[in-house]
């Protein structure tokens, strides 16, 4: 079975990994969990928009965000960023006179010096990542790709004026009200050949449960990627659970556009392309409505505390995909 | 009094730090050596034909030894790098597959960092290095000056071949036997009109005890900076004691170049400019011979174990200026 799935950060990065653990060479997190049986692959291709230049280097905090979580040396506690990196770089930053505000590990800043220095030598960012990712250790039947080998900046209209997204989410701690979001750069962006490919062959696609607005929406906006989910096995896993999101500022954005953020305003974001949508036991009751647009509904638990959580979701989400015609 | 000293690296940074601690507003580093007399300056001029370019960030070693060494936070038991300094990146980076065998530790990273941003704004290298050195603390009367803003790099001709500075002399352990030393870039260099500032109002010029080869020639090999001095009290202090280098290879450089290393050699290459020369005891059977060259001679302890030796070298230095009619 070959699996796609479309990130974000955090979130998207742990469903990531409990697909990566549902494929066959991979170690289940339980053993209660059974490997998924038969050859596979996942291929995860992650929102780049809130890529950013920081002291003359490319961060991707998405890419990375998903990279060490699946080489697993993500930080558990914070999702985000290696677990035990320092900060020494940072705090002689902040010693310069710098506004040390993007919280930047030691190893992390390797990363990031690195794959600049690659993209400088004229690599795309698809195949930078790729590198980075043999070198971490990410198994090699799985894959991860930048949306795009373009520059798309995600631009946060808010009551203030327009922000980077960076200084929205990270300076600002995502407390402005938004009214729009933007992807500067969006309309001559293109997927790289590979993100093509892999939809092309895949089985099925799963989004993550990302931010819509912010992580999921900028993959959505690329030329042609909604038209090809079009003809795909599509399945959601909602980022909202009983009106909250889990991580992050999707629920605030919901209502500051207008919205109530629930499962269901998510299921209508997709509706013109997906074929089954996973919530949560606390958004039950809205099972029906979603299923009137036209997708099936798995009713299960959704919030991932730890990697058999992720795992079990992982599973159900595949065991759910079954029962849908191709 | 205006003192200017020229410098490389470690030895130079050290009698550098010894001029620093005479200065009337820094605290002597023993109580039985009162602060030099009255008002007072130090710049220090430094070598920067060892520069190069790491991983796309703008890497100045001298530079940064006399900095950190100035501010207070040199490594010393290295002489380089920063005190307490961590390496996670460099791990990183070789677990990357990079070939890190340049030893940049987490914190000079970050200065790395900031320097190479300033650059790219399109600031000199003189005012970066400046503003690095209000921000890490060195005292308003020390002016730390490269030695030019233009990239002039040291190449060594060896038994196998040119190599870059770094390259012979960090990756190769100096190791390479030399045929010669040359400066690419320094027929269009020109030093920035702070270090002729400098030069012009000085009381005294100081050659500091640096490989004579590698860290002062590239200096004096500027446009007009060997003709300046002509007219400048000049003094240097040997960075051969004893026919033996007290760190790096300007011994060796000298024997595989056709020469004994000895203090003598050293002053010869000076002759034309130099007023005094200060030499170590085991070397006081070459006074007579270097006193011929129409130069006076100090004969002391000039080895620097620690940062008390570096005040009473710097001290017995500045008494010896004195007694040489400007």
């Amino acid at each position: 079975m070959k699996i796609v799935a479309l990130a974000g950060g955090v979130g998207g990065a742990r469903l990531a990994d409990g697909l990566a653990q549902c494929l066959p060479s991979s170690q289940p997190s339980s053993p209660a969990l059974p490997p998924f049986a038969g050859e596979g692959s996942l291929t995860v291709i992650v929102n780049t928009g809130d890529d950013f230049d920081l002291w003359g280097l490319r961060v991707c905090p998405d890419l990375d965000t998903v990279m060490y979580t699946l080489a697993g040396i993500g930080n558990p506690q914070t999702g985000w960023g290696i677990e035990g990196d320092t900060f020494e770089a940072l705090e002689m930053l902040r010693r310069l006179g710098e506004d040390a505000w993007f919280r930047v590990g030691d190893r992390d800043l390797a990363i990031d010096l690195r794959r600049t220095q690659l993209l400088r030598e004229g690599k795309r960012l698809t195949q930078v990542t790729d590198l980075l990712c043999r070198s971490l250790g990410v198994a090699p039947n799985i894959h991860i790709l930048p949306m795009t080998d373009a520059q798309v900046a995600t631009l946060v209209e808010a009551d203030e004026g327009t922000l980077a997204f960076q200084d929205y989410f990270v300076r600002r701690a995502w407390q402005p009200v938004i009214r729009r979001v933007r992807f500067r750069g969006i309309e001559r962006a293109r997927p790289p050949v590979e993100v093509n490919t892999a939809l092309d062959d895949a089985d099925l696609v799963v989004l993550c449960p990302s931010n819509p607005f912010v992580s999921i929406d900028p993959i959505l906006s690329l030329a042609d990627v909604r038209d090809q989910l079009r003809g795909l096995r599509t399945l959601a896993v909602s980022p909202i659970i009983g009106g909250q999101a889990v991580k992050g500022p999707a629920a605030k954005m919901f209502r500051e556009l207008g919205q109530e953020p629930t499962a269901l305003a998510v299921a209508r974001r997709y509706a013109d392309f997906l074929d089954g949508f996973v919530i949560d036991r606390a958004d039950a009751n809205q099972q029906g409505d979603i299923e009137r647009m036209n997708m099936r509904v798995l009713v299960t638990d959704t919030l991932m505390r730890d990697r058999a959580d992720r795992a079990r979701l992982a599973r159900e989400t595949l065991d759910f995909a079954r029962t849908i015609p191709a």
